[in-house]
C-alpha cells in the first residue's frame, strides 16, 4: 500500500472517512444513495490525495484539475469529499443537512450550490459527456494561452449506467477522435444496478468498447490503492483519452448489502450501518471524523497550494496583452466593440435590405462577431453548410492541434451539446454549434442542463419549420418552439429578419447566464427592420414593428420568425382596407415575458383583435392571444413538398390572416 | 458474379436500374439524395432479389422479413425497390413526383404512406434502433407461435450517421445483450458525411465496436454481388445480430461527383446524369426502365410467394386457437374482458378507497392488465421496482429464451423507446416501459416518431414532478408536460388517482393509432373517485369531479394528477366559505380538446373564475384559464428537499389556491 498523507493514518482511514460520511448522511436524509460512496471511496481517496491538483482555499483557480461526479446520485461522495479537504462552504453541518430544502447538499450535485461542484450530475451520461468539453476547453485554452497557464487534466468518476447512456458513446467517441489525452475516466465497475446485476441487461464487452473509439484502457482492482495509483499515474502519460475499470463492492463494508441492488438507493439502516462500522474498524460515531484523520485529508487539501501560487505567479509575470486576453476570457465579458460591430452590422442591413434566409445571415452576424471575441468556438454536427456556424476564416481544430475556431461534431447532436455544455463551465470558451431544430429533441437533456446551470451556451437550430420544403414532417419542428420555451431559464430566439438574428446574437452572447437557442430558417426571407436605430429592439423579447396606420390598432398580429414577414403582408392588406393594424415581432417570448405589464399591454394591444402566426402548433400561444384570438399555425405534422405549397395547404398565408382578422373586428 | 434471376439480365442491370430512378427522380424533384442510392444499389440488389422474404403482392404477409432503410435520406432507394419489384401502389407516376405534395414519395420514407414502407426514416439513429424492437418482436412471437407462424429476418440498411448516434449504440448494445441473430444491418461505409470525409470527425474501429456489444461483423466490397451475398449467408446462420462494413462509393457511377459529399444531398445536374449514364453502360431516357429488366425485378418480387403460400397454409391448418390467437394478436384489439376488468378494478377501488401513488395504482392494473392481453410486453430502463411496470408473474425475456414478459431494458431510455416502437410496428405486440417523467427527455425523438407513425406504444414515466422529493430538480420534471403535450397525436395521461390510473390504461390500449404517456407519480393520493360509474370518465380528457355545491359555480379549479387532491383540499375550504367552487379533473389534454365546444365550455365555466393547478410550468394551461384565470405551479426548476416542503416552497397548496380564488371572486 502507498503511504497516505500521515504515517499514522492509513489509506483506509482516510477512504472509511469517506464511507462512514456517506452512509451516516444518507441515514439521516432517510434516502440517498450510499453504496457508491462506499464502493469508490478508496479509488476517489487515491485520486483525490496524490492526483487530482486542487486547492481547496482556491477553488476558482483557473488551472484547477476538473472533477466530474458523472453518477451524480452518488453525490455524498463528492460532499465528503470537500468537506474533508476543507472547502469552506461543504461543512459538516451541511452534510447533516443532505437533501434537505435550503441545504447546498442537495439529493444530485448541483452547479452553482457549492464551490468544488464542477456541474450538475444526476441525468446519467450527461456528466462524462461535459467532462469531454470540459477537457476539450482545456486543451483550446492550452493552444491559445500555452502550458504556463492552462494545463490540467477532467478526471470522472462514471457508472454503468453512464456508460449505457447514448450520449455517452457519441461523447467517448468524439473524445477518441480528437485525442483528448488529459481526460480520465475512472469507471466504478461494480457490476451492480437498480434492477440488479448488471448482466441482466448490460454484457458489452466495455474496454474493447473503449478501445474501438481510440482511449488507452486499464483495469484495476478498485479496494487496492496501489494499482489504482499506478494505473492513474499511466494514464496521464498516454496519448489518448482514459477508462480505467475499477472493480468495486458497492455498499463496500456493509455486512448483508455490500454487493447487492439494496445498497444502491436506500438508506442502510442502522443495524447494517453498525455492522459496517465493524467491517471498516470504524469505531467512531455519526458523523465524527477523528481530528488526526480530518488533518491528513485538510493537508491533501492544500496539497495544490505550491502549484497555484506558482500558477498564480506565472500570470502574473505573462505579458500584459496575455495575461489581460486570459482573464477577458474567464470573465466573459462582451466588450463595447462586439455592441458597436452589431450596430454597424444592423445599420448596413437596413441600407441594403437584403432578402435573405436567417440562417445565412447568423452566418455573416459570426463572421463579424467570431473575429472579434476569441472565445467563440463554432461546430455543427455535420451540417456546416447548412446551419452556417463556420465563420469565415475558422478553422477546424483537430487532434495535436487545437488552435481552430471550428468543430466537426460529427452526427452526434447530444454529445455536441453536452460538449458545449462543458466548455461553458470549463470557462473561457464561448460555445456555439449547429445542427436542424427538429434535431433539438436529440440534445434536449443537455440544453435542460445548460438551463439549470445557467451556462452561456448558444444552440444554433437551423430549418425551423415546415419552410425547409421536401425533407418532410420528420425534419420539420412543429412541436419544438413550445417545448424549448418550456424550458425555464432558456432563451429561444426566432428572429424575423437579418436586424433581428444580429440583435439576437448579442443578447445571446450578452446573456452569461441561460444559454439560447437560436432558431433560423432555410428559406430567404424579407428584411423588415429598414430604418436603423442603435436601440436592440429584440432586447425586449417583442416590439411594435409596425403601428396602425389606416387608423386606431384595431387588429394586433403577432407573429416570430419567417411568419412576420407573412403577417406584415396581411398588415398591409387590412390597413389598405382601413382597417387599422399593428404588427409586433416576438423573437423571444422569455424576454417580453420579463418586462413590465404596462410594456405587455400596449404591445399586446388588448381589446384589439389579436391574431397569432407561427408556423408551430398553438401550446403556448393562448397567453398572448387571450380566449378569443385566433391563431394561423400548424394543425399537426407537416408534409414533404415545397414550401411555398405547404404554406398555402396548412393555411398560412397573409389571405388567411386577412380573413381571420375580418371575422373578428 | 452470381447469377441473376433472367439470364439475359445482369446483376449490373439491375442494380444500374435503380441508380438511374434515384438521380432521375431527384433531378426531377430538384432535391433529395442521390449519392446513398447509387452507392447502395449493388447491396439492395442483393439483398432484395436473393434474400427478403417477401412478396409484392402481399405487402402485408405478417411473417416478412422487415427491411428498414435507416438512413432514410435515401429514400430513393426504397421507393426504387418497391417499384421494381411491383408493390402496386408504387407507381413510376409515383417515383416522378417524387417530395411533392401528395405524393406517396415523400423526401424521408413516411409510414403509412405506402406498403413496403415499414417505417418512417430520416432522423438518423431511428430506424437500426426501431429495427431492433423489430428483431424482438419477432423473438417474442416465435416463442409465442412457433416457427411455423414467425421466422423471419429484420435487415437494416444503415448510414455511418446512423452509427454515430448515441440511440444506434443504446440498440446495438442491447440487440447484442439479447442475442437478436435475426438481425443483420448492412452499413453503408461510404466514408462519406455531409461535411466531408468522415475521418474529420468519426474514426471509431466500428467493426472492433460492434464485436464489444456482441454482434458478428463482416466486411465486403458492396459492389461485389458475390461477397455480399457471401456475407449475408453467413450471417443468416450466426447466433448473434451481425453488421456487414459493405465499403461503398457514394454516388457510383456518377463522373466527378462520385465519392464526394457533393453527391449526398443535392440532384447531380444534368451533366453529371449524362456521365453516370455512360458509366453505368444505362443508355435509356430517364425513369425508363427496359421492360426485361423491370421483368426480371418483378420476378423478384414474386420470388416469396411459394414461401407465403406455405405460411398461409400453415396458419390454416394450425389448432384453431393457435390460428385465433396469432390473428387477435396481430389485429391488436382490446377484447371486451379487458374492459370488464377495468370495470371491476375500478369498483373495488371506489369501495376500498386507497392512498397509494399512482404508479402503484399502475402496477395494480397492470396486474389485472397483463395476464388478459399476452400482446402487453412490459419493461423499464433499470427502474423497475420504481416504474411499477413489471405484472405479477411476468418473467424476463432473455438471449436465447423470448417467452418472458418482461424486459430490462438497461439505462438506455432512447434505445427503448426507439425499440417499443419497432415492436408495436412489427404488429403482434403491444409494449409498454418505464423511467423517470424527466428522462421522457432522453426519448423525446422516439417519442415523437411514435405520434408521427401513429404506433399504440404507452410510455410510462413515473416521479412526475416535485413530489418525488430528495432527489431535485435534475430529476423534477416541471417542463416535461408541457413539452409532452406540444407533441402531435400523443396522449399525455396524468390520472388523478388510482381510478382515473385503470381508466387511462384502458384508454391507452384502445388508442391504437396513437402513443400515449403515462405520468405517475412517487407519492401517494387519495381515492377521490369514490363513487363507481362503469363510464370511463377520462375519455373526455377533463370533467367535473366535483360540481359546486355552496351555491351557482362561482369558481371552476382545474388539475392535474397529484395536484387534484390538493385542489379538492382547496374546493372544501371553499364551499365552506359559501363560494360555490367545481373541480375539473383533467388526465388528458388532448382528449378534452377534442371534445364539443358545449362540453368544453361547461366543464371550464367560462365566467367563473378559473384557476389551474399543476406542479408544471405554466407553458399551455392559459388556453383553458382565459386571459384572467389565475395558475398555481411552478416558477421555474425545483429543489431538492423532502415533497411536502417543496409543495410549500413553491406555495402550490390549498391555501394558495383558496387565496387566488378569494382574490378574485
Amino acid at each position: 500500500m502507498s503511504s497516505a498523507p500521515f504515517d499514522s493514518v492509513s489509506h483506509n482511514d482516510l477512504a472509511n472517512a469517506i464511507r462512514a460520511l456517506s452512509m451516516d448522511a444518507v441515514e439521516a436524509a432517510k434516502s440517498g444513495h450510499p453504496g457508491m460512496p462506499m464502493g469508490m471511496a478508496d479509488v476517489a481517496t487515491v485520486l483525490w490525495t496524490k492526483f487530482l491538483k486542487f486547492d481547496a482555499k482556491r477553488p476558482d483557480w483557473a488551472d484547477r484539475d476538473r472533477f466530474v461526479l458523472s453518477a451524480g446520485h452518488g453525490s455524498m461522495l463528492l460532499y465528503s469529499l470537500l468537506h474533508l479537504t476543507g472547502f469552506e462552504d461543504m461543512t459538516l453541518d451541511q452534510l447533516k443537512r443532505f437533501r434537505q430544502l435550503g441545504s447546498i447538499t442537495a439529493g444530485h450535485p448541483e452547479y452553482g450550490m457549492a464551490k468544488g461542484i464542477e456541474m450538475t450530475t444526476g441525468p446519467l451520461g450527461q456528466g462524462i459527456a461535459t467532462a469531454v468539453g470540459m477537457a476539450l476547453a482545456e486543451r483550446i485554452l492550452n493552444a491559445r494561452f500555452g502550458d504556463g497557464l492552462v494545463d490540467h487534466f477532467t478526471y470522472v468518476i462514471a457508472s454503468d449506467g453512464d456508460l449505457q447512456e447514448g450520449v455517452s458513446h457519441e461523447a467517448a467517441s468524439l473524445a477518441g477522435h480528437l485525442g483528448l489525452k488529459k481526460l480520465i475516466v475512472l469507471w466504478d465497475d461494480n457490476r451492480i444496478s437498480i434492477d440488479g446485476p448488471t448482466d441482466l441487461s448490460f454484457t458489452d464487452d466495455t474496454l474493447a468498447r473503449f478501445r474501438a473509439y481510440g482511449w488507452e484502457v486499464r483495469t484495476v482492482d478498485g479496494h487496492d490503492p496501489a494499482q489504482i495509483e499506478t494505473a492513474i499515474e499511466y494514464c496521464k502519460t498516454t496519448d489518448a483519452p482514459s477508462l480505467i475499470a475499477c472493480r468495486t463492492t458497492i455498499g463496500y463494508g456493509a455486512p448483508t448489502k455490500a454487493n447487492t441492488a439494496g445498497s444502491h438507493g436506500s438508506p442502510l439502516g442502522a443495524t447494517e450501518i453498525e455492522g459496517a462500522r465493524k467491517n471498516l474498524n470504524w469505531p467512531h460515531p455519526a458523523f465524527h471524523v477523528p481530528d488526526e484523520i480530518l488533518l491528513a485529508w485538510r493537508d491533501a487539501g492544500s496539497r495544490g497550494a505550491p502549484a497555484a501560487d506558482a500558477w498564480e505567479q506565472r500570470l502574473a509575470a505573462a505579458e500584459t496583452d496575455i495575461s489581460a486576453a486570459f482573464e477577458k476570457a474567464l470573465k466573459g465579458d462582451i466588450p463595447a466593440e462586439v455592441v458597436a460591430a452589431v450596430n454597424e452590422l444592423k445599420k448596413k442591413i437596413s441600407e441594403a435590405k437584403p432578402s435573405a434566409a436567417t440562417r445565412v445571415s447568423s452566418g455573416n452576424a459570426l463572421d463579424a462577431l467570431v473575429p472579434l471575441l476569441p472565445e467563440m468556438m463554432g461546430g455543427s454536427a455535420d451540417l456546416t453548410g447548412s446551419n452556417n456556424t463556420r465563420a469565415k476564416g475558422a478553422g477546424a481544430l483537430k487532434k495535436g492541434d487545437f488552435s481552430g475556431r471550428y468543430i466537426h461534431y460529427g452526427v452526434r447532436e447530444h454529445g455536441m451539446a453536452a460538449a458545449m455544455n462543458g466548455m461553458a463551465l470549463h470557462g473561457g470558451v464561448i460555445p456555439f454549434s449547429g445542427t436542424f431544430l427538429t434535431f433539438s429533441d436529440y440534445c434536449r437533456p443537455a440544453i435542460r442542463l445548460a438551463a439549470l446551470m445557467k451556462q452561456r451556451v448558444v444552440f444554433v437550430m437551423t430549418h425551423d419549420s415546415i419552410g425547409l420544403g421536401e425533407d418532410g414532417p420528420t425534419h420539420q419542428p412543429v412541436e419544438h418552439m413550445a417545448a424549448l420555451r418550456a424550458i425555464p431559464n432558456l432563451l429561444v430566439f426566432r428572429p424575423a429578419d437579418a436586424v433581428e438574428v444580429a440583435e439576437c446574437w448579442l443578447l445571446a452572447l450578452q446573456s452569461k447566464d441561460r444559454p439560447s437557442v437560436m432558431a433560423l430558417t432555410r428559406q430567404n426571407l424579407p428584411t423588415l427592420r429598414d430604418q436603423h436605430t442603435e436601440e436592440n429592439l429584440s432586447a425586449k423579447g417583442a416590439y411594435v414593428l409596425r403601428e396602425a396606420a389606416a387608423g386606431p390598432r384595431k387588429v394586433t398580429l403577432l407573429a416570430t420568425g419567417s411568419e412576420v414577414a407573412i403577417a406584415a403582408e396581411a398588415r398591409e392588406k387590412l390597413e389598405a382596407m382601413g382597417i387599422g393594424t399593428a404588427l409586433v415581432s416576438m423573437p423571444s417570448w422569455e424576454l417580453f415575458a420579463e418586462q413590465p405589464a404596462g410594456y405587455r399591454a400596449q404591445v399586446l394591444g388588448r381589446g384589439t383583435v389579436r391574431i397569432g402566426v407561427e408556423a408551430m402548433v398553438r401550446l403556448g400561444w393562448d397567453r398572448w392571444l387571450g380566449e378569443d384570438g385566433a391563431f394561423i399555425g400548424m394543425p399537426g405534422f407537416g408534409e414533404s413538398g415545397p414550401y411555398q405549397e405547404l404554406y398555402k395547404h396548412f393555411g398560412i398565408t397573409a389571405d388567411a390572416i386577412v380573413q381571420a382578422a375580418k371575422a373578428r373586428v
